[in-house]
Order: C-alpha cells, then structure tokens, then sequence
C-alpha cells in the first residue's frame, strides 16, 4: 500500500518539512551524537571528536482526537493522585507489606528490594546503622512531580452509542519526561492546524468521527482543539515552591544554592530537560547544575553534622561549593542507572542524596508510590481509603473510576486474582496483559505470549486443579486489557514520515506537589499534559514496533 | 599554545554544552542534510534518504564589547541609509550613469549587466517591449529589508586616548540575513552572562579594557550589557505593513494572498528564515510560501492583464491559486542562484516577479542601490546631495560621516582615487583593501595579494608614469582598510570550540521601508541588529580563515 502523497491539497512532504522547521525553531527536538573530523587549530588533524547535532524528536505530524470531557477528567484527578502519592509515602508499612516480604515483588527484583531497603533504613530507622542515619532525610521537604497516564477504554451504552472510561495505565513518580517537548508539540499543533487549517480539515474532522462516533458535528468552541500546555510553567513553579521553601527553612551560609538535575549518562532527551533548567532560570533565577550519579559519587559531598548536601568545587575551595536545595531525578529509575552493581557508588551516591536535608524530587517513598505492585494494591478494595479518610468518599470514588482491572501474580494474589489468570489461560488472553512490574523493566506480554509467559511459571494441581504461581510470576502483574480508540495518524521520525497508518494514544498528566516533612501540602497542582501516539498492532510485531510518538489532544 | 580549559571556575567544554543546549531549545541552529538508512515500511530496505538534522550555529561563546554611543550611531543611521536607499532606486539616471556605460561596472560583471538591463527595462521603459512592459512594477509599492554592516575604525585623539571611528563596509539591500539568529544570539548572551555572571566577568571585563581602553571601569547601567534585539519584531512587522498595503490597493479576489520567500535550494539558514515566516504568522497571520527561483519558473503565473502575481495550485484549479502579495528574495543575489545561466528560467522568474504588481523586497533599484560601486559613488563629493535636498544637510553628514575611503578603478576613476591607488603601490598596501564589485563575487584582496593583483591588471606610462587600469580592475573597488579592535573570543563550531583567540567584529544594523510608487515612505525604522566575530589574522591564511560567527555586542 502506498500512503497518500497530499492531505487536502498540501504535498505530506512540504508538511513534514515546515514541522521540521516548526521543530528545529522551537526545541522540539532530540540530541544525536556524531563523529566529526576535528578541524580545530588545536589539535593534530585527523582525530574525530563527538558533536550534538539534534533532530526532529518522533511526533505525530497533527494533533490525534480526544474526548474533552475525559481530558477534563484526566486534569481534575491530578491533585488526588498528588495527594496520593504523598500520603503513601509516609506510610512505611503499607509500603513494606506490599512490596516486601517472602515471595513479593522485592524477592525477585532485586531494584526495588534495594530501594525498600534503603526506604526502611533512612525513613524508618530499620537498618544497621540506627535511628540517627536518616535523621535529615526525615525532616526533609518532599517534592512530586508525578504523570498519570491513561488510556480510553471503549465501552458501548445501551444504545449501543459508543462512551469511554478514562483508565489509568501507570503513575509517575520519577522521571516523568517529555513536559519541555510536549508544551512545544502543542505549539506546533496549534501552528498547523491553524497555518493549513483548510488542508488538514478533512483529515482532522475523519478522525473526530472515528474516535466521537460518526454523527460527532464538530463545533470550535474554546474547548475545543489543541489546549494550552503549561507544563513549562507549572513545573518550574512547583520546583520554585520547594526551593523558597528550603531557603525559609535553612539559613543561609556562603555557598550559592542550586537545583541538582541527576541526569542519565549519554541522554538524548536532553533538551526536554534543558527547557525546565532555562525556565528555571528566566523565570525564577534559580541555577541548575546537571550530574550524573556516578559522578555524584566524587562530587557530591555531604555534610553529616547538618545534612547539608554541596557540589564540591573544582579546585577544593569551600568557599565555592554550591549547596544543593533541590534534587531532580531524571535518573536513577532503572537498575540500568546504576552500572556499577547493586554496592556500586551510583548506590551511595543514591543514599548519600537521600540522606541529605534537600528536597528530593522523589524520594525514596513517593518512587516506591509509583511501582506498579503499589498500583495494583491501591485497586483493592478498602485501601484508597486507608489514605483518605472521611468527608474523601468522592474523591476515593473518582481515583477508583479510573483504575483498571489489576491482578497480582505473588505470593499475595487472592482467588480474585487466580480467577483472572484462569480466565486469562483458557481462551480471554485477549482481554488482559501482561506487566513487569519494574520501570523500564521491559516489554508487555499480550495474547499467545501472555500464555506462553504464563504457562512457563505456573503448576496446576492435576487434582484439585489448584494453580500454584513461580515466583518469577511476581515480577508482574496481569491487567485488563484496555480497548482504546483507532484514528489513523502521520507518523514522523527524524523529521521524515515514519508511515501513516491507525494509531492509539495514552494521555499523561502531570501534576506537581510541595509537601513538608511532616505532611503540610504546601502547593498541589495539575501541571500539563502529554500525548503519546503509536501505531497500534504494535503487539503483533510490525516494522514499526515500539515507535512511539509525542502528540497532543485536539479536544473534541 | 593550549587555550585554557576553563573560565572562571567552570570548565569551558561545559560551557559550551549550556551554549549548544541552550541553542537547540532556542533555534539558534543551521540545517546540516545527512543520508540515513530508510527504516521506513512503506519502501523497500537498504534505501537511504535525506533526513534534516540541525546544529549549534556558529557562534562567539560570550557577546563581544562594543562601545555604546557607536552602536547607538549605527541605530541612527538606519533610517536615513534606508531613505537613501528608496530615492536612488528612483534615479535611473543615476544608476545607469554610475553602473553602466562602456568601462563601468556592467563591462566586467554580465550579472549586474543583466540586473542594470532588467531594471532600465521595467523602470524606465527602454527595452524592445516598450513602456507597457513594466507597468505594474511601476505602480508597485517597495519594501526595503535592508542591513547596514559597520567596523570600528580605531584612531587616537591629541591626548593620545584611544577612540573609534563607525565606518560601513557593505550596505546589503537584497537578502540580509541572520535577524532571526541573531535575536537568539543576543538571548544566548544575556542568558550566559547573567547565569554565570561570575565566572566569565573577568573575561567580559578584559575585553571591554581591550576595547575601551585600559582605564575603563565597568558600569551596569541600563545602556549597557546586551541589548534587546528587536529584528523578530520589526521585520515582520515592515512584512505587515507592506501586505496590508497591497490589500488596501488591490481589491480581494477569490484567492488567499501569500507573502512568498524566494528562496535557494538546499539552503542551510533554513532556521533563520523560519523564524520570519512563523512570526509572520504568529503575529499578523500572514502565510508564506517557500519556493526557489528555478521552481518559480513553473508555479508562478503572471496575470498581464492585471499584474496579479499567482502561484498555481498542484491540480490546476484556479480557485485554489495563491495570490502573491509580497516577494522576499533570500536567493538571486548572486550569480550562483541562477545555474540556468544569463537566459535561463531563473532570471525568468526573476523577471515575471519584477513585472509583477506584487510588492518587491526588494524590487530591482533596491538591489542597484547595494552593489559596491553605488556605495563608492555615493562616497564622492556632492553625490549624497543628490538624494536629500535642502534642510538635510545634518542627515548628510552623519551618513557622510560613516564612509570609509572608497577608491574607483573603473573608467570613472578620478585623479583622487588614482593617487590612492599609486599610494598602495608603493609601500601603502597595508592601509588599503580590494573588493570585488559583487555580491557573493569572492575574496578581498590584502597587502602583498592586492599588489599583485593590481599590478597585473595595471599599466604604467614609462615616461608620464601615468597609470592605465585594466577593465578587469572596474570589477572591484578600492577601500580604506579599517582597523577595528581586538579583543579574545571563544568560538563554536558546531557547537564544539573551535579555537580561543584575537578577534575582530561587524555590526549590522537591519532597517525596514516601505514605499509607496510615487515615493510616500509608509514605514521607515531601525530594525535589530548583528554582530559578526572572526578571528584576526585572516588575510594571513591560518587554519580558520573565513570562519565568521555570529555573536552579540556587550555595550559598554
């Protein structure tokens, strides 16, 4: 099949070119390192030395179709998982019951065990070197900045109208990317739908009908059409909240005080999070310093008679450290982030941040918040309401609205949960997938493989027809599968069309939180949105596999 | 030498990092095209295409000092230089005197031969088409983008004191480029000097000693520092003023109407360019289309009835055309931009453009009006009164004031550019400099090379010692050679230091007009601003010769 060369009457290559050029002019990009000959007078001719260049980051060329009234739904939710994730925090038995134990998610993945550990020993006290170790973690402020993200699950009404159910896919709590390039997709979708408003009508309005039902009319009321994203502002401003907050909190001594970026070694997505530093800066002078935490190890030094956490300077002058107020992981949510080994120094130098007076964006409680074991715990019955109490009905009950069927495969599932894996084995594999529960722990398990994945660690009873989950079972866990809606997308990678084809998308939410020590919120936002497109059958394996892109809501 | 490796007490390579990451956020970038693998699944494997990616301009790391009341001349004059420039584009007389005629200019360079043809042509009715010809240029307003580039001349009062001199080198009335790059430059300075004001003061506070004069003590007024730079601003808006201009003459059609940027093929400033288009319709929702001169010569139609310019639609349809309200060349300033020769389609677009009623940026007297030899003309006594009458005569002489010595070596060479001449043959050389006539027209020639160059193309009368030019000789000028002042820069290429070193700098000042035909200035004003740094020493040929980057005046 060969894809259609204009949309309306605009060559999809000249397009492609101005969001190129859209892109290249508004940072919408990510970095490519290359060799280049050195012609620097400096140095002897012929040796090659790395360069950035950057290119278009993978978008969908337009704006993908979704329903206002979900994206409304999306945004009001922000503030409860904020709180959420602030209240479990705190709460280390939870933490400890669900994630530890014989036979939990921490016997086979030996990352979180490592974080629960270090949770218990700093937060708790539980750990060799006593209640005093972790006494400046404790009285540290927290800061969130946490994205929910969702998928539209179809569902049919008597009618047989077709409505949708806003389903949460996962939260979070680390790391969250992509707010600096997704502020600029929405720039660029706003540009072209405007700029070509009359070319790209067609194509707009088709996949309005396919996602809204075919007697959708669209209207263009100010609700209408790609939102304003304030990610780049809202962000920024939490991390200001939390900044002002230590300076209140902690005299001031020689040292200049920054926001630590714990950044990933040879990350490409480096402009996405040099935007938050510049908007930092212009908007709130605040100065950022970028580091990796293997550099960390031998930069950072901190200071066990105050908690105070300082970026060495250079030549070993006290007078020039700088003192860390802040600390922002844009790292260290993977065991990949940690090369040198589970006693490796990015582990000290990990612990060594926690362990410091400075806010950390997370720590260890509300990274431990977004695992996916936790998620799945907060689906059952009775424990949203562990965290909020009376007079929060509503608000447990719209948490509750948008969680998927979630069903553990440890030595905690309930006969609820073997129900579904039975249901799962004997012909409805299409109905569910499989997770691992770890970030960037890998692929999902759908259909046949589900089965295959399943089968492989699993026992049944010849008798009682009783199965007995493997422990390796633990390491995910079984969810509904979610049906959300198909409208046919243009895909661009490096700035070129990837293909045109159908596509589904995942909303993500972002939402910031400041609280205190002692769990005073002190700022609790909804902060911007993203939208995620791929092509779907992307479980079946095609050439295009695992290639997502960043797009935005046109609300409809 | 090894250049130092850090500034202040950050790491230089880190700096430049800030720089390149900051210039990716920002569009401070060129277009690089790369061959890559096409992954695509809609054509077969192995194939590669072209896929655009974007690198760090070049760049000066830190702003160059720059004196204050020197830049704030430069301002001034851009007004007046741009009324110069619209009242010698009324002179045919003028131009053909000056440029044309047996010996002139239009002898030794056939492209502004047929530039000066095209214009007598369609201005001024002489031509084998008669007067009919080129009557709708006739009645067509003219918008000037135009760019004024400036050295600091150094010269030392009675007291010895060190103090500058504002001279233009080149008056660009096609073309100007560099607006929307050099407002991010500017944005890139003030971002590094105010987040890490300490660390580099020293550097900044040496140079502007350097410039200034080693007595000089810093101030932090208002004046000083990096200034804005309006050119994002100021040059749409001129765009505006022109478009809705047109509007106001001609009545609406069923066509949309268009600002057309005439540009080159596989240009790399793609960024720079954008930039205009997407403010263009950011601000004044005007739309632009892209297209170079060999393009033009298929999708361009010229209505002789009207003098309507359209570009045609892909199917033919004439209710989808565009009408073209506005022309902004990027591309035929030079010989290159016309690869199909002196009688090829490109100077047939060229020409349906010019005969066009459409608004010309700039029309073909606005490009006269640039060449070399109009600005050494305008140089000589009584020349400039020509152009401003009667209670001008302050406007005079501050223009007066900004020309170097410009010397002719056509047949108009008078016996003061003769003895100038003379004087760089015996021992003068280095006070003197040779500049080829045209734009894009080559090197200039210096010292030893200029002698040689001259000499070969020169006669002297053995007895009467007279000197006899050779007609190659009227394709250049003779200038005064300027000595600006130097001071140390950090330049980036590719985002990568290049080299640390001794540089000199040109300030462009951009300046905007639109005119109606009878001359009525609808809009004059100063326009934003450039500077350029090079490394000194480039007339000597080291590893860097002609690397130019683009950098920032810090006023001080």
């Amino acid at each position: 099949m060969s894809p259609p060369s204009t949309i309306g009457d605009i060559p999809l290559k000249q397009l492609a070119n101005h969001a190129n050029s859209y892109a290249a002019a508004h940072g919408l990009q990510v970095e490519k390192r290359i060799q280049i000959d050195d012609s620097s007078s400096n140095s002897s001719s012929g040796e090659k030395k790395e360069a950035s260049t950057y290119q278009c980051a993978p978008i969908s060329l337009l704006p993908n179709a979704f329903p206002a009234t979900e994206f409304e739904r999306a945004k009001s939710l922000a503030s409860n998982f904020n709180e959420l994730v602030d209240r479990i925090s705190r709460d280390g038995d939870f933490l400890q019951s669900t994630l530890g134990g014989p036979g939990g998610v921490t016997d086979a993945d030996p990352y979180t065990r490592k974080l629960l550990q270090l949770y218990n020993e700093i937060y708790c006290g539980k750990g060799v070197n006593g209640e005093e170790w972790g006494k400046f973690a404790r009285e540290a402020d927290c800061l969130g900045v946490q994205r929910s993200d969702y998928m539209l699950n179809s569902k049919k009404d008597e009618q047989d109208k077709i409505y949708y159910e806003l389903k949460q896919v996962e939260l979070n709590t680390i790391a969250s990317s992509f707010a600096g390039l997704s502020v600029n997709v929405a720039g660029l979708h706003r540009h072209l739908t405007q700029r070509f408003k009359n070319e790209v009508a067609d194509f707009i309005e088709s996949n309005e009908r396919a996602v809204m039902g075919q007697d959708y009319v669209r209207s263009d009321g100010e609700d209408k059409g790609v939102p304003i994203n304030p990610a780049l502002t809202c962000i920024p401003r939490a991390m200001n909240v939390a900044y002002d907050q230590y300076q209140n909190r902690f005299e001031k001594s020689n040292s200049d005080r920054v926001i630590l970026f714990v950044v990933q070694e040879g990350e490409t997505n480096t402009v996405d999070q040099r935007f938050l530093e510049f908007n930092l800066w212009e908007r709130h002078s605040i100065p950022v310093v970028r580091m990796s935490l293997t550099a960390a190890h031998t930069r950072l030094e901190l200071d066990e008679s105050t908690g105070t956490l300082y970026i060495k300077s250079n030549d070993g002058n006290e007078d020039k450290r700088q003192e860390v107020s802040v600390v922002y992981f844009r790292a260290g949510y993977s065991p990949a982030d940690y090369p040198d080994g589970d006693d490796g120094i990015e582990w000290l130098s990990r612990e060594k941040i926690e362990r410091s007076r400075a806010t950390k964006c997370p720590c260890l409680g509300y990274h431990l918040a977004g695992t996916k074991k936790v998620q799945q715990e907060l689906a059952r019955p009775g424990t949203l309401e562990r965290f909020f109490g009376e007079g929060r009905e509503a608000d447990v009950e719209s948490l509750r609205g948008a969680f998927a069927g979630l069903y553990s495969l440890g030595s905690d599932a309930t006969p609820g949960d073997i129900d579904a894996l039975r249901d799962a084995l004997s012909g409805g594999e299409g109905r569910y997938v499989l997770k691992p529960q770890r970030e960037g722990g890998g692929y999902n398990f759908y259909g046949d493989n589900l089965v295959k994945k399943v089968r492989e660690n699993v026992m049944e009873d010849p008798s009682t027809k009783e199965l007995k989950l493997g422990s390796e079972l633990a390491e995910f866990i079984l969810m509904e599968r979610l049906f959300p809606p198909q409208q046919k997308s243009i895909l661009l990678r490096a700035g070129l069309i990837e293909g045109i084809g159908e596509t589904i998308s995942e909303l993500g939410c972002f939402g910031t939180i400041v609280s205190t020590n002692d769990g005073n919120v002190l700022h609790n936002e909804y902060a911007g949105f993203l939208l995620r497109t791929k092509f779907s059958g992307v479980d079946e394996g095609g050439v295009a596999s695992g290639f997502a892109t960043l797009s935005s809501p046109s609300l409809c």
